[in-house]
């Protein structure tokens, strides 16, 4: 027996048992004569200690040599402590050692195994496996595991079954770069890795097995942003013979049900709103409700006073900042600055404090009278004590700035609350999008979304004005998952992939096994996918993905503690019938 | 709405209930002046009703036009049946159709969509979605399901914890050989699929995990047998400060609780067999222990008589088959027939009949008096009334066929009997295997194994006869799950690596990152994998793996439904910095 407790566990209650425990050495303090030792395991921390009067010569000259991260293994007696620490679980006892044994000693580890390390990110990630003995990094994974059995029960007790769909699938050009595997058992060919089982659970579908999940890593060879994974992990769902009303229930049911179990935080029914009431409202397709600061437009108000910045815009949109009237010169300043780096874009803010006393003052009032700025303050529901900030320019570059501009307010002023959860429904998204650099159009979502009923007979003339059975779960203005109704007409499905400038050829090649499915009776049906990732991190409370990933990839998708990717073998190539481009070797 | 009720549920107690149900017709009988359809979905079958009298005319018309698979909606009201059907839980109602829906027509099916089909194995494949609408794989998907649900809640109340593991990671040569993917942002550089999560998961127990969990997708590209596939599914698990014992122990109840919870059925303690006993008295080392017959050597007292194939042989080995003494001449012939055939290698089987009155009558009564077979039927431990079958040869052969024979001969006199389940340990496997290709020691279950305490000191100079901290589970004759106390003294793992002829620069390569993790303070540990596949197909009384697999691949690799591999674009290799070599284009 290697153990007959673990180091989370012992209690007054076990005072004089004789115990054996096994861990890690977390901190020692050497008094000459008294040695203790923090023992630490996944449960907890247990106080050894060693005494030159009480343990055995040999064991406190073992003792003595012992340095931090040492796994030891030790056998004594439960006593109880004279100073209890209530901090952690096991503060009212400690462990009189009286036999030791290293079971394998340590290396100095390149940072501190403390909740606050001083190790910086790359460090930790090379050496991640002692970044997973950190408490902050060992709880988000249990944290992550929680979270995915409760889906899971949700979900099965709400008759989805969980099936396995492949990874060695087919490369298809539909949305970002496929990862691809070369086959060596026919040479020349390969499969791709999924971005989405996507078209697996529309053929279950089709299979009748009416409700699938599962939990499932998805893989996208893209250049990676900040905090992007070229693997990450969905939460896939689909269901035949519904609707879009149907899914969103089903699914609002199990995120509450989740945020309820998990953070112990009831959630109201949660909001709708439509796409274009979101960009219009908040600049974004995945506003944070938490806090107001909407969007108005004053255009029509603003041009025609001599004001020429304004005067050659298209829009002129601004939002009020609760109580900020007493912004300074230099607070204001910030932000004039933050807008201006070239991530954002903007060439400056508009401002007007509406003072307490209802008088205004702006950066404008060379060119604006009291009267119409008043009239601006009853668009933008500004109330005296507000401060608003107003862009100008192209409304879909203003309204992305203005987008983030409010998020980073918000964040700063402290309107974030992370003890608060706004989940969000954003629907009628729009089908296509024009596409300017191939100069066609493009699926919002996929190619395999359905249109609104109503608006199919605009299909051809108007395709952009098309709205999508789509919809988008954000909370906290962050995208945590998205789907749609699917078609499961072949004849609409061959429109769109027309639209979408899809050859026969193409489609043929690319889908022809889901176009030759859907002949053989499919039913209506549709889906959604969560990130779980992004959703484990929110429920979290974080916003960071990476800290609740057990290997991470890096920024340039390598994973620097197994230095992967890496050369290989010339004849593992060979077998595959490949060989690198002459340049790269 | 698109349905009210699923077609499994309707009873006696909805009659007169206003109803609307969706779904595929999978049967018509059509009267002229009434027609019956049996509805189908995932949850069972409800018979509808048109009449002519009843029904309105529209509606009967185009019930008068629909086929198999179409899928419909109809309302209509739930009336008692006249004729009941006691085997189906709707049996006793059906439902009077007021309104109908076309959703969706169906081309005619190329096989028939019911428990026996007539579709060939093949066609099946590549119309997967349709197979999946026959109940057999889609229970079968569904018990899958439930098994994989209990098998997550028993580990996780048992304090192992979910644990997703990279899919892009690094390729070893240990072991088969690698899929393999081109990085794009690393060119000329590539990751490898995983074989098995094993490196990652024994990083975990560095990183004081302590109970890992997760099931998992595994890939190997090897040359694919029958009922093999190239990616297949692992429940695999890990556990710190364990010695070989507790896992025992731990998984024992893992699979006592599965087969209770999904079986309903009570296993004693499992049986525990070391390698060479299962070999000796098996001929394998995953016996079907559901039955007698085994194997005895009669070397020694069947030499030096005369019979030169005996006298020229290694061993001589038999087994007794129960009551079968009066076999025919013609049945003894398909037996020696059947260790003929290439696959078995045989020259023939020697044969003893002890009949009921104790004479013995032998296929070589010419060289051995009845005193000696007499002596040989003590061996065998047969009895009057049995029938001996012998080989004779090499050893490491002849066990091998004496091994498939005995099953073969138990299938068909039914004593592989499938509602009996024989779990058994295999333990103390040797640690190496001599590999005459390459004249080098293998490691028998991976290089990671830990060797016996007591057979350390015989690493260097006996290693063949080091004996491994690895067991299999194995069930009713098929291999289950498989794993290994491992080594967690970096000083040991070296020395094995070196034995196993792999110099420092590979292992550093290959394997650096965990011999350095190592250097931290690595917890004893050790884990199993259990294929999950072959699981399942044992619990559901099959054998055949690919009918519990929604989308299996065929014997050379191929998903014959999406048609993957496929070639891809030179633009998307030359991305990747990689092309084709010249005679595969």
């Amino acid at each position: 027996m290697i153990r007959s407790h673990n180091c989370g566990e012992l209690k007054l209650a076990d005072v004089n048992k004789k115990v054996i425990l096994s861990g890690w050495v977390q901190k020692i303090r050497n008094k000459g004569f008294i040695i203790w030792i923090d023992l630490r395991d996944r449960y907890g921390i247990t106080q050894l200690v060693f005494d030159e009067k009480r343990s055995p010569k040999k064991v406190f000259d073992i003792a003595k040599n012992i340095l931090r991260e040492f796994v030891i293994q030790i056998s004594g007696h439960v006593i109880e402590r004279e100073s209890k620490n209530d901090n952690i679980r096991t503060g009212s006892i400690e462990v009189l050692v009286n036999s030791i044994e290293i079971l394998n000693p340590s290396k100095t580890p390149p940072f501190t195994i403390e909740d606050i390390s001083d190790g910086g990110d790359e460090l930790r990630m090379k050496y991640r496996y002692l970044d997973i003995r950190r408490n902050k990094i060992k709880e988000n994974l249990i944290f992550r595991h929680k979270v995915t059995m409760e889906v899971r029960k949700y979900l099965s007790n709400n008759g989805f079954i969980d099936i396995e769909t492949p990874y060695l699938i087919k490369s298809t050009p539909e949305g970002a770069r496929d990862f691809i595997v070369p086959s060596r058992m026919n040479p020349g060919e390969f499969y791709a890795l999924p971005q989405s089982p996507q078209t697996f659970k529309q053929l279950l579908m089709v299979g009748g097995i009416d409700r699938y999940f599962q939990i499932v890593k998805c893989f996208r060879d893209e250049d990676l942003r900040a905090d992007r994974q070229p693997e990450f992990t969905q939460i896939d769902c689909e269901m035949s013979f519904v609707n879009q009303e149907d899914i969103l229930n089903q699914f609002e049911n199990l995120i509450s049900h989740l945020i309820k179990k998990i953070n112990n935080y009831k959630l109201d029914k949660f909001t709708r709103m439509t796409y274009d009431q979101a960009m219009r409202e908040y600049g974004t397709d995945k506003p944070d409700i938490r806090f107001e600061m909407k969007l108005a437009d004053i255009t029509k108000n603003a041009k025609g006073f001599g004001f020429k910045v304004f005067d050659s815009s298209e829009s002129i949109i601004g939002f009020p900042i609760k109580k900020a009237a007493n912004y300074s010169r230099k607070e204001i300043d910030y932000w004039i600055n933050w807008v201006k780096q070239p991530q954002i874009g903007a060439e400056g803010i508009v401002w007007i404090k509406y003072n307490d006393d209802k008088t205004l003052k702006s950066s404008v009032d060379k060119f604006y009278s009291q009267d119409v700025l008043l009239k601006w303050m009853k668009t933008f529901k500004a109330n005296p004590g507000d401060l608003v900030f107003i862009l100008s320019g192209e409304l879909k570059k203003i309204l992305k700035q203005l987008g983030e501009l409010r998020l980073n307010i918000a964040q700063k002023i402290g309107l974030r609350d992370p003890t608060v959860f706004a989940p969000l429904w954003i629907v009628d998204f729009p089908l296509f999008k024009y596409d300017e650099v191939s100069s066609r159009l493009l699926a919002v979502h996929h190619p395999f979304t359905s249109p609104k009923e109503e608006d199919i007979k605009i299909l051809k003339d108007n395709p952009e004005k098309v709205r999508a059975n789509a919809y988008d779960l954000v909370i906290n203005g962050n995208e945590i998952g998205g789907g749609s109704i699917r078609i499961h007409d072949s004849k609409l499905q061959k429109e769109i992939f027309k639209l979408l400038n899809l050859s026969d050829e193409e489609v043929d090649e690319q889908f022809g096994f889901l176009i030759d499915a859907f002949k053989y009776g499919a039913p209506p049906h549709g889906g959604i996918a969560f990130g779980l990732d992004r959703l484990v991190a929110i429920l979290g409370g974080e916003e960071i993905i990476r800290d609740f990933i057990a290997f991470p990839k890096n920024n340039s998708g390598r994973d620097s503690m197994i230095d992967s990717p890496s050369k290989i073998k010339k004849d593992q190539l060979d077998d595959l019938g490949v060989k690198i481009k002459k340049h790269l070797k």
